[in-house]
């Protein structure tokens, strides 16, 4: 099978200005790596007809799987077409198939197509067309001096269904999938990125298949664990042997693999354990509860929560005991267990969790980043408190309380 | 003065993996913009020395100042100084200010120094060392072949640090900027970026300078005008007669100028007019109360929310009425009204905003993705209520419909 050299280049001056982040070529390239294509380089390149060749002439020095997004659509400033055409000769030609689609599409929404929209059905001559599931441009892939060339539009939507619902399909159909890379990922919290590697720091180096490799994101860390092996199986067995030695150093703070999430677990935990949850949030404003309810069929743990934002809402929604507030502060121990009591007895949840703090200026002589959380057990009747002092902005210090609840919680649940 | 042709290059593999996301260059990217520097490429490499020259190679060749971060720590497969000192012939000597800095940070937290932190004393003979205001690793600034090479760390908070407060600071008393580029930002709400560039399409066309570029994320549209002037009154003169011409057209959707963002002009709107707000959120589950606390001093205008996820919970917490949800289900019209009513009584707001739907599976027979959300003034004792159907994952629909509620509420508090 070919070794494949793949490359992901981006076209547009947007993502050169700043204006938007490139999330497109994340989600490719993890595409890419979980179907054992190795990715060597990324380019980003401005609507310019000149450097957009440049930088194809790079790609196909050096590559021999090329995707690229952007540049596709109807507008002057969409070049990819015109600067592949100009580096391979190969020629620019109407797909029926994809104008009849437009043609359609616009007949369906009683919209009328203006002249530009047929510039989305241009296609290379010998190519293979792909039909864009959630949109008007197709993609596009071209057999070129032993490369393959692929192109899509730049919309995130529409280049992850073209990807996902037809060009990963085809490979698998033309055989040009590598079968043989496995990964395990391997998630903690807890933990930091310095400390796992510290204490795995032998087991990292001698390993070569599968190779370790850590990372810290958001105050989590995981261990990707990539094997290449005959099976499936195999690669399991070894996976299965280097997370033995894993765990038996930095177990405790392993929570669970791959695309699970903290907050899944917590979730997953809750589900099976048949209790509820509700959250009182004072300075992370929803920010809890919002995560909570990204888990699809949160309603089945999650009641719902009180955002007391005001010190005045703790005291009418949350009815939290004003002496309590007058005697030690809203933030303050004290008053993060009569809000996670609170919000347990009046959303009827097993469990309640509060967050209190200071995410803005000085409140109550704490200063910046204090902050309390407590998380309350209506069925043992005890609470637990814990008082951190985050650094950062007010969203950096919202989004690690959140994660620390989350934390917190998983500790709790998973005894 | 030089005309800077700037690049970027971002080294690490977990990027080419597709683990993280490349926010580093999106925000170097935006600050070079908004200095005159024009940036025309990104690259991304992995760890991997040769790999590494290849890109430099490629980059020296074409631009004239380069920016490289990461591959700068303490571990062995952070190989950027070795790749520049191959290319360039210059030495890595090791800077003692640095080595005493490093020095200094270990001994204040009473950690015990690694050899390998040595590394990142680890300069080019003859640079410009910038001590990083919030971590070890410096920045580096190389004067080579008429082309400046700038190196700094991947950690986000210490690139950013490094390049407000060092770098940037370092250009203009060196007087590397052209002060002469200018722009302005138009924000939009309520228009799609198709219909924003129909109905500009001619300005748009006609204008070299300034430049008029449309950009469309996340529900609104931008319009970003960049101009060449000797004077930023001569800039704003030129901003200000397009900027009539668009008003002309659009003005009604125009909520705000350059950093402005949606949520900061709800909370300004609330803040001038001294109201105040509450949130009751079912299919959302805080995400918009999560955003409006967004706003720095946002306990002035924002009471706090109730998430009401559980049917529960709207009898129990908002005592939305059993008999409203018998007749008309949770979401409805009219529990969307009484959600909002019984919201701003509770915390004592002037304005109560709710949010109802579905952003799961399919609930009382209202399809994925239906949505209602009512604004109810008690001023004038009149409710708004509209009804939405989102396209997308869960995910998405309770990001639109958290956007669609601080349209809304623009409109409502900008009459």
């Amino acid at each position: 099978m070919k070794e494949w050299k793949a490359e992901v280049i981006t076209v547009g001056t947007e993502l050169l200005l700043g204006q938007i982040v490139n999330t497109n070529v994340a989600w490719v390239s993890e595409k890419l790596a979980d179907n054992g294509i190795s990715v060597y380089y990324h380019q980003v390149v401005g609507d310019n007809l000149n450097r957009v060749k440049d930088v194809f002439e790079i790609a196909h020095h050096r590559s021999n799987i090329i995707f690229v997004t952007g540049g596709l659509g109807p507008t002057d400033d969409d070049l990819t077409r015109e600067a592949f055409q100009e580096i391979s000769g190969i020629k620019i030609i109407e797909d029926e198939q994809t104008m009849k689609d437009i043609e359609a599409y616009f007949r369906k929404r009683n919209l009328e197509m203006t002249p530009n929209n047929r510039k989305q059905a241009a296609v290379f001559e010998g190519s293979t067309v792909f039909k864009n599931p959630v949109g008007i441009a197709p993609g596009i892939l071209v057999d070129y001096d032993d490369r393959i060339w692929i192109f899509m539009p730049g919309v995130p939507r529409e280049m992850k269904a073209l990807t996902e619902e037809q060009i990963l399909p085809y490979f698998k159909k033309k055989n040009m999938l590598e079968d043989s890379i496995y990964s395990r990922v391997l998630r903690f919290i807890g933990i930091g990125e310095a400390q796992i590697e510290h204490e795995l720091k032998d087991i990292i180096h001698e390993q070569t298949n599968p190779t370790i490799a850590p990372l810290a994101v958001e105050g989590e860390v995981s261990l990707r664990l990539t094997a290449k092996a005959k099976t499936e199986a195999e690669a399991n067995t070894m996976f299965d042997q280097i997370e033995d030695k894993v765990i038996a150093r930095v177990g405790e703070f392993l929570y669970g693999y791959n695309e699970m999430t903290i907050r899944q677990r917590v979730y997953e935990l809750l589900l099976n354990q048949q209790l509820t949850l509700a959250s009182a949030e004072s300075l992370t404003g929803g920010a809890f509860s919002a995560e909570i309810v990204q888990n699809d069929g949160a309603s089945k743990v999650f009641k719902g929560g009180a955002v007391v934002y005001h010190e005045q809402a703790k005291e009418n929604v949350l009815q939290v005991d004003s002496s309590i507030i007058d005697e030690y502060g809203t933030v303050s121990k004290e008053c993060a267990i009569h809000m996670a009591k609170q919000v347990a007895s009046l959303y009827g949840s097993d469990i309640g969790i509060s967050f209190t703090g200071v995410a803005g200026s000085v409140i109550e002589n704490q200063s910046h980043g204090t902050v309390f959380i407590c998380i309350y057990d209506k069925i043992n009747g005890k609470a637990i408190t814990e008082k951190f002092v985050f650094q950062g902005n007010r969203s950096a210090i919202i989004q690690r309380t959140v994660k620390k609840g989350l934390e917190l919680l998983y500790k709790h649940l998973n005894k």
